[in-house]
């Protein structure tokens, strides 16, 4: 198999991926398992799989689903154009599901050809859909030192032992003790292992691979403090909160197109300057041409607020080709798109001036955008 | 002091509820401790509030606040119009404050007047505002058999302790632990003891009154299981998640107002009775008139939408008379209120008929409401 270039890995290792997404979601309610449920319009699974599909270092990404999900997955990774993703058939529980995932890499059993084994593999869960690279690069450094290692969380609640009877037996010391989270990473050669020795009421009812990994490797994995946005979507109310949390980022972010040089307009570089001390500017200096991949990669990564700074004519033409762009990009567009044209007026730029008849036009266009839900807005600024 | 005549308790005992809101919520990020973030408008602590308010065989609410808060939290219960509620001057742990608030009932410390000790006490926490009278009840009354009673959840997490190195030491078990929830209740004797006997370790480090009541009274709590909407809001998370239940409820209830006899109409009945099977009915054959307290009540609790059922002349007086009430409610509208008017068109009734005039009161009322974001609907509905 032709070996990937890819960026480097935290310690030059080779990194893979397995989430398993295989649950029912039974506590959330519903008949969607909960990583198929939609936030803004987008599978659950999507986002966890993007979010480890920008991490340059991962090599293969392996997604587990339950049989009868698996043409769902694959047209979700179609849908959203995923890429480095391979879907494998689950097991009946969490445990049996990981280890079919790992086998892609040690057996031909779920595969048609055997994908290259990593040094290290992260285990994911795909309803954890907020995870940022800095802490997966964190936990995979301290498995490749330590052979395992995971996020941990502080505790939300006491935890507590009941007796027989339905009484209280003993409390936890709360600050003892921590929840562990995802992601998880282990040298592959142990968890692997440690999935092929552990027995048959291991992989039914247990769920933690730290455990394994220390039950039959004696491997301590090394805990690793994770930020708070590592939460697991479970219930009902934990959908909501990603969707307001998505709205958010996305409500937070634009694309900055620009085509002024700096010499002739310093204005055009300030502009983009002041806006990212405000809010998450994606990228500046794309162009806007339909086969431009940076502005297709923004597109698929749901930036889609736009500020198109331009000092010739209003570039009507190529603003219709981003909102053509934004409309075949078959992502669902819930919250408003907004676009801003940005006019500089340069003097020595032999300018034509805006007459009245590009000001009818623009409106038009305005009106048009507004009905397919982009918002259309024009600044013209005078420099000299 | 003056007995209260209220609603029968569980068991018949005396309940009073003590609710800990205190807190910084240096978890949540931000300047406001959550307690006092607003959710729909409305600060969190006064949705727990309410929640105790609504049970009637509740007592006395003891709100414990940090001193800086003792004014913002009077403002709350003056503008949300809360009843039976005492504001006590917190300390500066958890456990300090839910003591201060116990010592209420039995010293002359913190509050001007003793109040009236009850059998058994509640404990709540201010940033829980989904709890229902149904576990409340249980815990009460498993309190009154045992001495110490609290609300328990699954674990969502797998619990770890990690060793001195930072590396995983042991998992537990999931299955034979759990979370302690809130609400937790006591009989007041045995709690308040406790409380007494406890060191300044307990009281600055310990979080759990479960474990004050084994530790000090050898009293082993009834674990009580909760439902999933005793979650606590701790993380910015939980805020939007509140959020979008609190809109979702409250776009599911609705008031049906109806004068219609069914002798009269049998319609006028069968419309509220489907009505129900969808959404959640508050009440009907409530008034329009201005003293209705149920009424009142309907509007406090937040139920803003209203089937208005009639078969007399267009009504438009008396919703007049609905809409400036639920101005003056001093309740923030930020949804939409929707308000349908069904008039029932009942030849025996003698009817006058509705004229174009009639219609175009009606069109200019529901323009004028629109603008304070009360939406007139009207409907006709013809019978013989």
């Amino acid at each position: 198999m032709e070996p990937r270039s890819r960026g480097a890995a935290p310690g030059g290792v080779s990194v893979s991926a397995v989430l398993p997404a295989g649950g029912s979601g039974e506590r959330l309610g519903g008949a969607t398992p909960k990583q198929f449920c939609a936030v803004q319009g987008r599978p659950l699974v999507s986002y966890a799989v993007r979010a480890m599909e920008r991490i340059s270092w991962i090599s293969d990404i392996i997604v587990v689903v339950s049989p009868e999900n698996i043409e769902t997955m694959k047209t979700i990774i179609e849908k959203y154009g995923h890429k480095r993703v391979t879907v494998v058939e689950g097991g009946i529980t969490r445990h049996r599901s990981i280890f079919n995932g790992l086998k892609v890499f040690a057996e031909n059993e779920f595969s048609s050809h055997l994908l290259q084994k990593p040094e290290v593999v992260i285990i994911h869960d795909a309803v954890r859909p907020f995870v940022e690279e800095d802490i997966v690069s964190k936990v995979v450094m301290a498995a490749k030192e330590h052979g395992a290692a995971g996020a941990i969380r502080p505790l939300v609640s006491t935890v507590i032992a009941s007796a027989a009877d339905g009484c209280l037996d003993h409390s936890l010391e709360r600050a003892r003790y921590r929840a562990s989270e995802m992601p998880q990473a282990f040298l592959f050669d142990i968890i692997y292992e440690a999935y092929q020795q552990c027995t048959d009421y291991d992989l039914d009812y247990g769920t933690e691979c730290l455990h394994l990994a220390l039950k039959y490797c004696k491997t301590n994995a090394k805990l690793v403090e994770g930020t708070a946005d590592l939460w697991k979507v479970t219930y009902k109310r934990d959908l909501y909160a990603a969707e307001s949390i998505i709205k958010d980022n996305l409500s937070q972010q634009v694309c900055v197109i620009t085509n002024v040089k700096e010499t002739l307009a310093q204005v055009g570089f300030l502009l983009p300057e002041s806006l990212k001390s405000q809010i998450k500017v994606e990228a500046i200096s794309v162009s806007l041409s339909k086969n431009d991949s940076c502005l297709q990669n923004i597109i698929s990564g749901q930036c889609y607020n736009f500020v198109c700074v331009n000092d010739k004519r209003w570039a009507i033409q190529e603003t219709q080709e981003l909102v053509d762009m934004l409309e075949k990009s078959n992502i669902p567009l819930l919250c408003p798109v907004v676009l801003i044209l940005v006019h500089l007026d340069i003097p020595e730029n032999n300018f034509f001036g805006i007459g009245m008849e590009d000001l009818t036009t623009i409106k038009k266009f305005a009106r048009e955008t507004k009905k397919k839900n982009i918002l259309v807005y024009g600044l013209l600024i005078q420099y000299k």
